[in-house]
């Protein structure tokens, strides 16, 4: 029973559900789909696939998050990092239009759905953390700043193809160098006004609201909604003024309805070439999801599991799979417009789920007008906030490990590709932090005098007894440091003829792992035949409970001293 | 001139150099150059080699070692497991036999050589720290085990090929199945004898020459140089008795001298085949080198710079390859001969390199008569105590993790191959760190009463107020734990409905990663967000420096505090 509703989270929200929260739900399901439809059409484009697979898209994962998922208020599916990801990833085993490359998209979010739940099941969530936020928020900068050329030369009424800054600056170049009468002035006037309409939007929309007497709330909820106007505008002005015939690109007739349930086609050598992508976009959604998720469930002193939500992630992709969709992950602006519409309950997103399919029957033959051009500045405008490139300055001034991380995180993501960029990040990041353990300070220390504190001699006046030389180190011992240690002792006791004792204060040394045993026995040996005794003060219990599995205890020439002040106090 | 004298070593002990440290120096260079013959030439066998390219290995690194070595008794030159990965390193590349595998041995050595001067000149030789103890003796003890078992036939008279199980299994299955009259009795027979007497003179000649009235010391070098005996006489009888003709198999005729200098070949393409075993063997090399010279530097009080020991293993190997060696590295059992003959200077290295030159011109004839079946045996005895499986027990015994990477270590360099072998050890070595430092302990904790100290409320009865939670993080915060910080931190807020303060004692904090100050950002808005003030406590200084380039300090809701104790004095 507890662990069906472990499981299945819906059970535990389900069971007092009341006509209350419908409303509260049903309110933040439409906003939701009102602002999910411009996006779901845009990020199916970024992917490279036909808009309305954006709208297959939202439905499935939205109805599978709702019973599987922790979180009130996160809203799956399409977002525009993890959907240049499929475009970069699809293009690598196929080309890009043809039937082909659906069939990849959908077998993608297959992959990604099997990984997250893999992940979720093993409780392996933990390996996501290597992405650190350097890495992240470096490879979101590139992205979208890689998504936003892609869609420039859109707005000019071109299209594009190529997912890193060598592939598309030549393309850039061309487009700006068009003779008038090669571009589209109609399409240029939309796009441009769009994206006028959308800075204006997000800028100003919600003062001047206020100013006309909405509600703050409304307000803010109308100025986040605000693409669908354009949307809407935009299709009607192309209806009327049969734009069409005036060579404006258009979305175009698109099938009505949901397709049926589409099966992942199994090919092994589909699978293998799409694995290592379905690992990489199923990580990023996962992390961005759950920093999503987390800090909205915290503001409201809830919690969400992230094992869970990695189950839930799978199911949502592997519903994407069956509903002719994508790769999803949570998007944070659409999870923040349901929060503040007042989401209760994870039945919202099964409402805009409903909805969605709704509008799927009812709004498709308007799709036919909509220009592409208002698709391109949605999307532009989206992800230019996601362009940040102030982590390079903070990193810079915070450390210069953290400054390479991002560093490389992003020019590799800009000129290589996302996978390579991401990877390289991660790799480094770790290589980093296993340099700086494998450094760790160790001090010289003597007694504060009147005291019982030990602190280094170099930069404290303090007591030390001859014959006696008492060691602090500031890390955990492990392989990466352990030769360190064994280095900086004989070093210290190089050319020293009076020495007798060795004390090794070990309060900061969380952890010592076998390494580091074989290193403290190799110290002991040396020194006891150079004739100096070891000692070892201050281990912490759990330390002192592993080293007792060791031969250390019974073949050290010293003591272990419960303090050091003790250790100097017997040697003196 | 300080500079100069750091990187030739030679200048700070030429100076005073006398006759009586010539006296000690010449004598352990005879007794090293009596024990590296043997050694040498079977060394020579397991790379794949001739003979004699044994001892052109000896002489070049020995000399070069000198002048640029740091430790007084390290002896370089031709050792087992580094030749074995050039046998494996060259079989990619080339066929067995061919005038090709010798130019590239000599390429290798040239490439180990290049690698170790710029780790050396780079000071990168701490990379080296993540062959963790556990992998570096799984590694050994495969090694040693596979090369034990290429020997095995040509105790038989036969020969075989491969570096891993199952290349050679099926190969010595083939040996044992043969009928009498295929095999060669006297081989057999100067095989076996050859072991016999080796391993009575590991155990029982000490002993037995001290009964006879020998110094222990004297003693002790006889039974080290006890395979020169072996050597001296199957050589005499299978010139006596004509084994040749017996169709034993003898080194035969090798030239006479020492070659001309050789030139590495450049060849972009041979090179390519071999730098990813140059850095395996020089990895190798230079972690079991600096060992062995740390070890005994330390019983005398003296150290080794592990920079200037890359430099001196580069050069050697550069040497090894101008005078047609192979890879080199520091040998155990040699240097210990050296420490214990009473080198006294790194001029002892200097003299055995010249006796060895002499030797190829003085003793190349006679070796026309030495059987190949001694050498093997030489091995086999040699290697036999380099296998040893307790590593295994010991690692379960410690730690799941180590015991992973000790077994995965083994089992990969006997199935697979010696490079998959190492690389997997380091790799899932590296990921095992990462994996436990990524679930770090935090606790929360309250205070002892009647003291100023802070326990874990579930280990010890201690006093809490409504309102605060405290708690203690026992590791430094990564991007690799700073994610399950946060996890934790929403954890314990979750359904606290009072909660108004949380603190953070970061007393076991020795360093911030950026990663982590984004968490605590992060921790701060939604605790904020959520009523509840974030405060920190006990923060070392040098993390405290970090912080404050920070947002941190200036956005942090609560307060910063030197004690736990004054947190909570004030917050209650």
């Amino acid at each position: 029973m507890r662990l069906t509703s472990k499981y299945f989270p819906v059970l535990n929200w389900a069971r007092d559900y009341d006509s209350e929260k419908f409303g509260d739900d049903f309110l933040a399901a439409v906003i939701v789909m009102v602002m999910l439809i411009p996006q779901s059409l845009a990020y199916a484009l970024i992917a490279g696939l036909p808009p309305e697979m954006g709208l297959y898209a939202s439905v499935g994962p939205l109805i599978a998050y709702s019973i599987f998922g922790t979180s009130r208020t996160l809203s799956v599916g399409p977002v525009a990092v993890v959907s240049l990801m499929t475009a970069a990833a699809l293009s690598k085993v196929t080309q890009p239009e043809s039937a082909d490359y659906i069939t990849a998209a959908i077998a993608l979010a297959f992959l990604s759905g099997l990984f997250l739940l893999m992940l979720g099941v093993f409780k392996l969530g933990f390996l996501a953390n290597f992405l650190s936020h350097p890495v992240v928020n470096g490879f979101i900068t590139a992205s979208a700043l890689i998504i936003a050329l892609t869609q420039l030369p859109q707005l000019l009424g071109l299209s594009v193809s190529g997912h890193n800054l060598l592939a598309l600056l030549p393309q850039l170049r061309y487009s700006f160098t068009l003779d008038r009468d090669q571009l589209n002035l109609a399409t240029i006037l939309i796009g441009f006004a769009t994206i006028g309409y959308l800075i204006w939007a997000r800028l100003w929309m919600k003062a001047m609201l206020q100013k006309f007497g909405l509600s703050e709330r409304l307000s803010n909820i109308l100025a986040r909604i605000s693409p669908i106007f354009a949307v809407v505008l935009s299709s009607v002005v192309a209806f009327y003024l049969d734009l069409g015939s005036a060579d404006v690109l258009l979305v175009g007739q698109v099938p009505v309805g949901m397709p049926g349930l589409t099966i992942p086609r199994f090919s092994l050598e589909l699978w293998l070439g799409l694995i290592t992508s379905a690992v990489f976009i199923s990580t990023i959604g996962f992390v961005e999801s759950i920093s999503v998720a987390q800090g909205l469930a915290a503001k409201n002193r809830e919690r969400v599991d992230p094992s869970q939500e990695l189950i839930a992630l799978g199911t949502a992709n592997l519903s994407a799979s069956v509903t002719g969709g994508f790769p999803v992950a949570g998007g944070f602006s659409r999870s923040v417009v349901n929060f503040d519409a007042g989401a209760a309950t994870p039945a919202a997103g099964f409402f805009a789920a409903l909805l969605i399919a709704m509008a799927t029957y009812l709004f498709m033959p308007a799709l036919a007008y909509l220009p592409k051009a208002t698709l391109a500045a949605t999307i532009v405008v989206a992800v230019w906030s996601l362009i940040d490139f102030s982590i390079v300055k903070e990193a810079w001034k915070y450390s210069k490990a953290d400054f390479l991380c991002v560093i490389t995180t992003i020019s590799l993501t800009l000129l290589v590709g996302v996978e390579i960029g991401v990877a390289s990040g991660v790799l480094l990041s770790v290589l980093m932090q296993l340099v700086k353990t494998s450094k760790p300070h160790i001090a010289v220390v003597g007694r504060v005098s009147g005291t019982e504190h030990f602190r280094n001699i170099n930069r404290h006046q303090v007591l030390t007894s001859p014959g006696i030389m008492s060691l602090r180190i500031d890390e955990s011992l492990y392989f990466s440091n352990s030769r360190y240690l064994e280095d900086f002792v004989y070093q210290a006791l190089a050319g020293n003829k009076e020495l007798k004792h060795v004390v090794l204060m070990c309060n900061a040394v969380n952890e010592i792992d076998m390494s580091a045993v074989e290193s403290l026995l190799a110290i002991n040996e040396n020194l006891r035949d150079a004739g100096i005794q070891f000692h070892l003060s201050e281990i912490k219990g759990p330390v002192m409970d592993k080293l007792e599995k060791t031969q250390l205890l019974e073949k050290l020439s010293g003591n272990i001293y419960m303090s050091q002040h003790q250790a100097i106090e017997d040697l003196a």
